[in-house]
């Protein structure tokens, strides 16, 4: 073979270039997640208005739809009006087209085959997959592979092979704190199965809703959700949609805890008198069910039967976290049952309640899934720990034999940013699991836990985030450089608008609207700086925000990832390294233009009250971009008239306005004041420059 | 009372002013449509967190959640944090609230009382209505008079008396050539609802597609709509949430033309021997139902009694359109059949198969809805007209006695302009229709037919267009001015993004796709002054463009409207009526735009090559920008130097090159070719300038 240069992803080169000698390497392509083994040649394939898709194996309905598919948003991208409409058993391989190849159809379950191998040649592309799943996988490869020149659109020559490194790689949407319809599934699906993932995780119930109709219990559905659920002709086609991608659909029913709505449907089964009604706020609530009254087991029961059937896949979610056990104590009978039973703490009287739920459920062919707090003596080992506490908790689980997953660390509602989730490894260098412990933890999945999360606004909180996230759990360990992360991020976060994911052009509308359909530039350029606040403090109290209150503020269009931020944070920390001037120079435009905004943002405020939050963010930008313009054109004079100039910053005020850019404004927070006050106040500074 | 100035937009102030003293005249407030009367006062209500809405009358379930939803979108816009969650029958009326006060539950059905009347003071809000659908129709006139100062939100004091012109404002979606799924529905809905349009007609059949599922023949949907098509849980979906807007809901079922969906179903009902394939190209097929064979009534009759349950209003569409009866004639049993029946054409054939279907249909409480062609000698009299091929079929069939309903002239799939919907009438001055005659038309319904609209682009084939639609139907015949209709159309267009509509957000995913991620400005510069090709020119033989081809190109970006051309050919206009230097140095900053946009645009174009289609289109409009700066910067010259500059402008030369920019591109046109070709070459500019 011809090969110009060899990238092996997986193995040695990449990692080593990436963090030694980054400028020199040759660019990696820009895929995501990054394969296992990559291996780029010489030449291209080149794209023409003949091209076509033909399959070759056992006919199989999901791989000519998911072929159809991948035709259809090739054909959107290029505009090369293929002339083939369907991919069908009957499709005939042409000269210059796409032959998959498949050995069995694929069964979307856990630990399916999911790896493919794909050659792209200048005569033509052959995926090879052991079933449709795994060519599904490969498909979404080839689709990122695309590039363009002026000939027109093309893939360059490239050899992959391809599979994931865990078997479960999910993403979790809470439906139930703000309920999510349809097409926020299933857009949200297409955008898993763009970055490879196999599990949707529903959260189905807290306690702000039930969203999930029960024929068997209707009084869930129509007492507990304010009309917002998801029929079950819905679940179905949700899962029909999801396993067409090669994804499983695992429902939760949190219990005991987190359990309003189940106890505004039946006050019966709370374990304090009612009556009760949905919570508003965000938080942990005392509504518990009574696992010492039989009748909280018949109903679980009836439900779970009839769930268990409506949501085929083996695993199911039984909630469990955060239960504080407040109604347990006051509760004199549930005592009295404890005394009884020997149960000697609320642990050891949620672990009976589990026991019995998760016996009913092995009975119905279900393995059951829980928080880690479900974790107790005596939990039936066939449960598998869900970790959302921390990674010793995953790896204490998966050492007593149970099955894990792994979302500490992926909790992607607390906006931190892309780069701390993807540095999250179920299984870290250096852990002391033995293989077949290791074995035992399954992936990880990325919860968006919906308080203050809106169909309008959840895209830009799950995407493109959950990108790195899915990389981490389908890329080997080695994948690891940030900035090349950053690199492809970028740009799949573009493709998935193209999937009709609405992450940016949802924030548009939200400035749009904010700017009172006034021109959003300079609104765009605060939000490029600006990031939400982080964790839990956006919302003080879980009472500041209700469910029913505006998220359609600015913290609502800012994003995670502050794209300016992180540009211009890398530009300051290259001119201390490089002292280049071109870096300079872009450091400098950046401040211009923040200096320079307010003074755009002040008639917009002027007539959008809204705004009125932010002025002080806004005039703190401007005032810590001045401090840093002061400081770099004292920098461009020399000898003693530089320092001069650079002495003629007031430093005790320079630190008082910096500290004052740290405190939030709409409920987001700057984040290019480090950066800046490292231009403005370290020693380094002074020995920077022209 | 304290008047400060009267507006009666109804009467006759309003229209004089706009036609005739448009610099002078107050501005109106931006509603549309616009009511019957306004007559604003001194004084404003303002918004506090305190705001509430209460409810005066019987309970009733369709105000409180339209009034709950009132106060959200209210909320997301002021970002305001009001208290109050949802209205209902126990909401207190507040000192600064707004007061609901209704007399009887509305019925969603034709000629229900839609009227409202509206007061607001600087102490508080009075909403009047005969029931909740006139509510409804008041609470969103309350939305767009929401205005916003440096001291918050507020409404100016003002007192509103509305009611519609014509009871029948209609909007028909085409879900058979691009199904539409739920999502596109309801946002479409809520966008009908703010503009108080209030019959949504599903156009459910066509070649292309059947879209709707049938329990009593499966073969319908499971053959004939490739998985696309509405469940019966869907539909029942659409009508509650179109009801809970005071919306009806019309189906059509299209024959016995349009009909390849139907013989793709049941063979055994066409007029000529199969098999049958979904239509894949856009126009008039041959694939019609035979109406004499008894089976196709049996199978009519099941389906039809079927989906009569299924919708409730009492009005049904059956088609009748564009029936050319080819099969009829080369089928000799069809002849027989006619000869029997003394069925002298194809005509009588299908007046004899459509008065079967209107009399079954009358028997399950049905009135028969047709498009132009069914009005035939004979047709049953209850049949209502709708009118697609002229003014003269509607008048005519008013004349004969039918019910009549205008779409001719409301097209939005032909791209046309919003202005000459808007002027288009269904009773137009002047017409010499009786009194009993004109009752006899009840309104219009914009059609968008969906051969080249997807699910990504139809929302800005409808809107903002559709609202100046639904201002001619429910706003008095003398609100008329297209200057002041396209001032308020930009900024209703702007609300209804608020509202989840797409039109603006979608062009922008599209043009990020065509730049390849680049930055999209000079795209956005170009598509601002380049519509799609109008009429039925943009997909020529209906051939070019197939179901299945990339509606993701430059013409799919492009709108009705472009609104720099709008703003540049006015501005050329006022400067040769007033030779304004502020006019001129704005046309010259367009021109500069435009003149240096090629050469943004090149870069672009280089590394994506779907936009080559549009380079030409590109080069032409900096071209033809140059001649245009070249004639102006003459222009600023004086004397003989003026002349001189002048007479460099090659006027042979220039208007070739004016010519070639009338070329379509991309399936686009240029809008400002005639507007610089004034400049350039009519005589009056040398007569014009500094």
């Amino acid at each position: 073979m011809n090969l110009k240069w060899i990238i092996i992803a997986a193995g040695i080169l990449v990692c080593l270039n990436f963090s030694m000698v980054a400028q020199q390497k040759p660019q990696t392509l820009l895929l995501m997640p990054y394969p296992a083994n990559v291996v780029q040649q010489e030449g291209s394939f080149r794209f023409s208005k003949a091209f076509s898709v033909a399959t070759e194996g056992p006919a199989n309905k999901r791989l000519y739809s998911g072929a159809s598919r991948f035709l259809r948003r090739l054909d959107g991208r290029t505009g090369l009006f293929f002339e083939q409409e369907h991919v069908t058993a009957e499709s005939k391989p042409a000269a210059q087209g796409l032959l998959i190849k498949t050995q069995r159809a694929g069964e979307v379950k856990l630990e399916e085959d999911e790896s493919y191998r794909l050659r792209v040649g200048s005569s033509g592309i052959v995926l090879e997959a052991v079933n449709d799943i795994g060519a599904l996988r490969g498909l979404e490869t080839l689709l990122q592979l695309v590039q363009a020149d002026e000939q027109g659109y093309f893939i360059p020559a490239v050899e992959i092979e391809d599979s994931p490194r865990f078997p479960w790689r999910g993403l979790m949407i809470d439906v139930a704190r703000h309920f999510q319809p349809m097409e926020v599934i299933k857009r949200n699906l297409d955008g898993m199965a763009a970055v490879k993932m196999n599990v949707l995780h529903l959260h189905l119930t807290d306690d702000q809703g039930f969203r999930v109709e029960s024929k068997v219990y209707p009084q869930f559905h129509e007492k507990a959700s304010e009309g917002d659920y998801f029929t079950q002709e819905q679940i179905r086609e949700i899962i029909r949609y999801a396993d067409e991608r090669g994804i499983r659909v695992v429902p939760e029913f949190d219990v005991p805890g987190h359990a309003t709505s189940w106890v505004v449907a039946f006050p019966e089964l709370a374990s304090a008198p009612g009556p009760y009604s949905l919570e508003n706020n965000a938080g942990i609530f005392d509504p518990t069910l009574d696992p010492s009254n039989e009748k909280t087991y018949e109903v679980l029961q009836g439900l779970f039967a009839e769930m268990a059937e409506l949501f085929p896949d083996p695993y199911f979610h039984i909630g469990g976290d955060e239960n504080e056990g407040k109604q347990w104590d006051a509760n004199p009978e549930i005592q009295a049952f404890m005394k009884k039973h020997k149960l000697a703490d609320n642990h050891a009287l949620q672990t009976y309640f589990n026991n019995r739920i998760i016996s009913f459920l092995e009975q119905k062919g279900k393995r059951v899934i829980g928080w880690d707090e479900i974790l107790q003596p005596n939990l039936s080992k066939s449960s598998v720990i869900h970790s959302w506490r921390g990674p010793k908790g995953l790896q204490e689980a998966a050492r007593q034999g149970y099955t894990t997953i792994l979302s500490n660390g992926y909790y992607i509602d607390l906006m931190h940013r892309a780069s701390d989730h993807y540095l999250n490894d179920p299984l870290p260098k250096g852990n002391t699991l033995t293989e077949e412990e290791r074995k035992r933890v399954l992936g990880g999945e990325a919860p968006i836990w919906s308080e203050l999360v809106t169909p309008a606004t959840i895209d830009s909180r799950i995407w493109p985030r959950t990108a790195a996230i899915a990389e981490r759990l389908w890329s080997p360990r080695e994948v690891n450089d940030v900035e090349d992360m950053y690199r492809r991020l970028d740009y799949i976060s573009f493709r998935l608008e193209e999937l009709g994911l609405q992450h940016k052009r949802n924030q548009q509308v939200l400035l749009r609207n904010l700017s009172n359909g006034k021109s959003i530039e300079p609104l765009q350029t605060l939000v490029d700086v600006a990031e939400p606040m982080k964790g839990y403090t956006r919302n003080p109290g879980g009472t500041t925000f209700k469910t029913y209150s505006p998220y359609t503020l600015f913290a609502d269009a800012a994003m995670a990832d502050a794209p300016a931020a992180r540009r211009f944070n890398r530009l300051v920390e290259q001119y201390f390294q490089t002292k280049d001037e071109a870096t300079k120079a872009e450091i400098i435009q950046w401040l211009e233009k923040w200096k320079e905004n307010h003074a755009l943002m002040l008639p917009l405020i002027a007539q959008s009250p809204v705004l009125k939050s932010i002025e002080e963010l806004s005039a703190n930008l401007s005032t810590i971009a001045a401090l840093g313009l002061q400081v770099l054109s004292a920098d461009a004079g020399v000898g003693s008239a530089k320092k001069k100039a650079q002495s003629a910053v007031d430093k005790k005020r320079a630190k008082e306005q910096l500290q004052k850019a740290r405190e939030q404004g709409g409920r987001t927070e700057l984040q290019v004041v480090d950066a800046i006050e490292k231009l403005v106040l370290k020693d380094s500074t002074s020995s920077v420059g022209g």
